[in-house]
């Protein structure tokens, strides 16, 4: 019998690297997760990815198509360098790709992790058949990549798709890139728990400011999201908040680039349907009119393990 | 002696419209304008067009290449189509590339005004040596043009680069289009010199003041500039309002597309020097770190005629 064809699929994190085994259709055979020690600087990052790799594919039951990378940072893909990933001391521009094909022997392809994250949808997930779309990913950031033509468009320098840094409001509140009013600066994961934060007080009675006194609890999304199932009014007005701010965005967004259709996926996406209406909604009411009534704001398909599967989307992709 | 390659270009408007014969380095040889009769409905208009290039041809000293037409509205350009173009009653969807061709036995490229403005720039003008940019158009309405890889960018349904309907503030001014906040609904012609007059009671010793107590005259930009050129501070302060909108709005189309050249024509440009410092150093503060030293605003090089050079130079990006 043939052996079948596997991709690996490397989610680098500044915490841990997630690696997993991933078959043509996105099904994970095997993961497994290590440290990746980023504080120690590059060197010993690439050591534990290596360390990683060879555990997985320890098993000799395989065929190993590639290995897939996604890394935050600025990406050089067609030279697999990544440059400066943000909580990743003392990187500059680090030739990753090649470092892991030379010790595997096997074809390495290095993507920023929004990137992946949209490659994951074209190859496995809601965007399989879609031609143009854009993803948006919520979580600490808020990542963004645009398909063009079922290809990942990169611009000039490989650092397109910040969708996140899209301003609604130029005088709006300071956004950690320097610029105000950006996307990112509202529903960020951060910028939203701390805007939460300062409204509770204004919230006695809701079920957040309740579920918050009991005990040393975290506000965190899934808090509120528990909260909106449950019906509470501050909890559904938050995520009515996001929703609309996000499609403030997003209306510029597809009046640029006459792509109308939009998956979101990442942490905050998890607020589900009250999120996916607000910004259908705003959207269909922002943008010009030939546009309306082709908008659609679909919900990501690659939910756990996300980074793991786009990660190993790209192998498929260039493959 | 062989014949010079010479193209057509027709700039069609809803008061008048405009022919040139264009040779390849996008020297005007003649031109001419004609009405448009836009009111007696599209066939009217199309045997004006007719018109306009037979009396433009009439001469047979000249290869005419083909025939390039920017035209407002929604273009479906692979098939030649104009639909629903604005201030044009009764036209619906008309195939004015097919009706021309028919008649000439000549190739016709069609195109939208604002694609044709940043075709021009990359045959003839300042995006000659420019694989990406963004071109901006700044009138009536406040067009845009992205140029990807020497190419136009159109989208799914060649509606791409509305950049005057990107929002720099979602509770901003109501634009025409239903939004709120778009950089059209500041820096397009009726907007500003409706906010301007707004404005000119509390500067009644500026000198736009007293250029408009003498007599009739009208507010208009060039009379802004004029009193720029003096160094009127209410003139200047009205420049770097437009050049700051406009920078924050092209700060997030940067960040989206990774595009950092930016080309800028129209009549509001010709506000000259002020304009662009003020755009320049808007953008560079706005953009992510890694775009700050690569951004460009550049003044469009195409000004007199730019919609009959934009026209023709359909032919010469074709052939």
């Amino acid at each position: 019998m043939q052996k079948q064809k596997i991709a690996v699929g490397v989610d680098l994190g500044g915490t841990s690297i997630k690696l997993g085994l991933v078959d043509r259709t996105g099904k994970i055979l095997q993961k497994i997760s290590i440290d990746s020690f980023a504080a120690e600087g590059p060197k010993k990052v690439v050591t534990q990815i290596k360390l990683g790799i060879k555990e997985l594919i320890k098993n000799d039951n395989v065929k190993i198509e590639g290995i897939g990378i996604g890394s935050p940072g600025a990406i050089i893909a067609e030279k697999g360098i990544v440059a400066n990933p943000p909580n990743f001391p003392g990187w500059g521009r680090v030739p990753l790709g090649k470092l892991i094909e030379s010790e595997f022997g096997k074809r390495v392809y290095v993507e920023n992790d929004a990137n992946a994250a949209a490659i994951g949808e074209l190859i496995y997930g809601a965007g399989k058949n879609l031609n143009y779309f854009i993803m948006i990913t919520l979580g600490t950031g808020v990542g963004g990549g645009i398909i063009i033509n079922k290809k990942i468009y990169r611009g000039e320098t490989g650092g397109a798709g910040e969708i996140g840094h899209s301003s609604i409001d130029y005088n709006g509140p300071v956004c950690k890139c320097g610029s105000r009013g950006c996307i990112e600066a509202y529903v960020g994961n951060n910028y939203l728990i701390n805007n939460v934060k300062k409204d509770i007080p204004s919230y006695p009675n809701s079920l957040i400011s309740k579920m918050l006194q009991n005990d040393g609890t975290e506000l965190t999304p899934k808090l509120i999201y528990e909260a909106a199932k449950m019906n509470d009014g501050f909890a559904l007005k938050i995520i009515d908040d996001v929703g609309k701010k996000l499609g403030y965005g997003l209306a510029s967004v597809v009046n640029i680039l006459d792509i109308t259709s939009i998956i979101i996926g990442g942490g905050v996406a998890g607020f589900g349907k009250p999120l996916f209406n607000a910004v259908t909604k705003t959207v269909k009411e922002r943008v010009l009119i030939p546009f309306r009534a082709r908008v659609r704001i679909i919900p990501a398909k690659l939910k756990n393990d996300a980074g793991i599967k786009g990660a190993s989307a790209l192998v498929f992709y260039k493959s």
